[in-house]
């Protein structure tokens, strides 16, 4: 009776609640960007006023970047059901190229699209939107109970979007206090877009910057052309040798700890009928271009991978110039899976591009940091009542999914405070996360609500 | 005895030749970039100024991009020797990286290095100091003598920097006005920075520009990592496989029109005992990077090449964005020698780098200009007379050499004007032509100067 009581409530409130959501959204808390340090700091005291309205005892809590949120409530009186912790953060991605939106990106709005209602602004997806599904459900159960279902922790951080770096102190230095039986975290996506799915595996990241070098200075290439070293040359040469002709990474032990799909694991996914051709088509591509011997599922899931994701050297201005360049640079990184140790894979990849260079050229290598990939123990009871939740409020079976994506918190949760993480989000494949004109559907938003309110119900017990 | 005291002249006059120079360096006329179209107008008229101040009629010549100056003057009374032009330009490379220069590029001294005295800032080699070498012996003559000593004709562009889009409208439209009976250019260098040359064989040039697109807008590596087709990764694979193992170009056709050295020029270039390691050195290289079986004169003088000279993609902010481009850019050049075509060049790489793309790749290409190589003839009686006012000057037998670089004007006045070229410059290696830091010697200023009163003495006959 009471969970019938509270989806009502929470439909009910639907209008409310996203009005809410827009006044987070109206704050430009752009993490990795210094000029916005105060938007980051109004995003934590906005969701400490908001926590504290339902009951929350909240507050804000200094790091040497970006505060941290942290917010508790008990359960009802008696409770003896599982602590829960939940975690989102309110940090979102830099909205350049500003020109490819259709509207200021801190202006949000319900708009009528051919694919429904969708509530359009920079973080409606990643990961205001999705973090606010969790508060909806707990205002609609203290709105209709007085009284939140279960002992709930809820943990926000404002440098998801710039690598963290205060996470993992404030986790040590606080172990106890968050410290709860199983973590929750709302910032993934459904399944196909239809589908609600639990994500049980999750890519690391590695991230390299190389810089080759050769002559002491630009080099004029009427000079010099044919006999000096050129360094763009050498790194189109080193981008290539990453790679065989298969797809495959060259990097030697590059697939040790990689493991083969459980036959299990194989054949769920295989159930899942995933729409590739669609997938890619989204984005104007037609066919996969990992690993030949790869399902599309497990180029985006369970493999690991190396993507250069920027590269400079030389004149890059209008026009020409004819100059053999100094340097050249790239940016790449690597998603890793299973049990690669990123420590490992750093000096592998290292060892490998100065084995390519010719004589005259030098590299420089910085690192941006890495994690190791995730795997969650999916034998907890949790994962299986969270997917009753989900089928009954979707009318589809939930799925256990990979998740391409790096979410290092989890791996935080079990390394730091040993708890298991479930993560279960509502996005969709076109919410364009990191990109212009983000979305998250209204429907995802209602939706999520009433399934948290569903799985906050069966996890109390 | 007039040659004695125009050297004299010459020599007390330095100094202020100097700061007369100084006044066309201040002028930051950086023809590429639109943001400095008032600054070449005032170097065009500067040097109008300056001619009409020594006795030349000259005008600004507007055309559709930078003005030309043109400039003439009458030889003696009663001169019956040839008419001569001088070719230069007033416009010279961007300054960028800014960083990388000791000072302002537009603010020039002469500084004492270890080396000796130079002239530091840009366009101090290329073209202005040069240029000027060849008005200061005018001036001096003029001093001396009350005028020149021959029939002369001066012609400057503004557009050398950019691929001279002008030049071969404004050379066709007033070719009676520019014809002369030979052309003189100081744009080039003395060999190994202390042998006097004049260059008899130039590279052709042949510039392309490629955009590689695969999805149809930026994506995260952590959706589509792995599956999804990355730009920069297509363009590394399509540099690398620009070349073979021994460093040759693996364009099809590309070697067609390519001569072999003649056995006798070959000889001579032996002679020279050409000091690669100090010419790779001086810029921290030791070894050349060009076709295996080939001497280091024949990398720089008399073989093709292919350069990369830019390249963009992705993320090249500071920190790191795990993105995968929708796009990547590159910036490419060759030098062509012999005979080898353009058109049919361009053609072929085209070709060659669209058949290297994978499924869901398309190719951008744009062109930005080409010209073919040149041959000058020697057998003109003014090559040897200037060869011997070169080696009187500079007390060693001058040297008829090649040139890496491209000098198109050499080609357009033979096709255009059916004018020999003679090109005579002063330059050392280490000037550091389109570099930060651009110098010309002091030395080199000063005894150009005086070389240019010795030909032109000789010339006159």
């Amino acid at each position: 009776m009471t969970l019938q009581a509270v989806l009502a409530r929470v439909d009910a409130d639907l209008t409310e609640a996203t009005e809410r959501l827009f006044g987070l959204l109206r704050i430009a808390s752009i993490s990795t960007v210094p000029a916005y340090r105060a938007d980051c700091d109004h995003a934590a005291d906005w969701l400490v006023q908001d926590l504290a309205g339902i009951g929350f005892a909240a507050s804000k809590r200094p790091t040497p970047g970006h505060p941290m949120v942290v917010a508790h409530c008990d359960g009802p009186a008696g409770y003896s059901g599982p602590h829960l912790l939940f975690y989102g953060h309110y940090d979102v991605q830099p909205v350049d190229p500003l020109d490819l939106w259709d509207r200021d990106p801190f202006d949000p709005e319900v708009q009528d699209t051919p694919k429904g209602k969708v509530i359009r602004g920079r973080g409606t997806a990643d990961d205001k939107g999705q973090l606010m599904t969790f508060i909806e459900a707990c205002r609609a159960f203290r709105a209709v109970n007085g009284t939140l279902p279960a002992r709930i922790t809820i943990f926000i951080e404002g440098e998801e979007e710039s690598s963290s770096p205060s996470l993992i102190p404030f986790m040590e230095a606080n172990a106890a206090e968050l410290s709860a039986d199983i973590a929750l975290i709302s910032d993934t996506g459904l399944f196909q877009s239809d589908t609600p799915a639990i994500v049980t595996m999750l890519r690391g990241l590695l991230k390299e910057e190389v810089t080759i070098r050769a002559a002491s200075r630009d080099l004029h290439s009427g000079m010099y052309g044919g006999i000096a070293a050129n360094p763009i040359r050498v790194l189109g040469t080193v981008i290539a040798g990453l790679f065989d002709d298969n797809g495959r990474i060259t990097i030697p032990g590059f697939y040790d700890g990689v493991p083969e799909l459980p036959d299990a694991l194989r054949a769920q996914w295989q159930g899942l009928a995933f729409d590739h051709a669609g997938f890619l088509g989204d984005v104007g591509l037609s066919v996969p271009a990992g690993e030949h011997d790869r399902t599309p599922l497990e180029m985006i899931w369970s493999r690991p991978t190396c993507e250069i994701n920027g590269i400079r050297g030389g004149y890059t201005g209008p026009g020409f110039k004819t100059v053999l360049p100094a340097e050249a640079h790239a940016k790449i990184s690597f998603r890793l899976v299973g049990t690669q140790d990123p420590t490992a894979l750093r000096a592998a990849f290292r060892a490998h591009v100065s084995a390519m260079l010719p004589t005259d050229c030098t590299v420089e290598f910085t690192s941006d940091g890495d994690n190791p990939a995730s795997q969650m123990q999916i034998d907890h009871p949790a994962f299986e009542a969270a997917r009753a939740a989900l089928s009954e409020e979707w009318g589809v079976a939930a799925a256990y999914v990979g998740c391409g994506g790096s979410i290092p918190i989890a791996g935080y949760f079990k390394s730091i405070l040993n708890m298991d993480t479930m993560l279960i989000g509502f996005g969709r494949d076109d919410d364009g996360l990191h990109s212009p004109n983000e979305k998250l559907d209204l429907e995802c938003f209602h939706k999520g609500t009433r399934s948290w309110v569903r799985i906050l119900d069966r996890l109390a017990g």
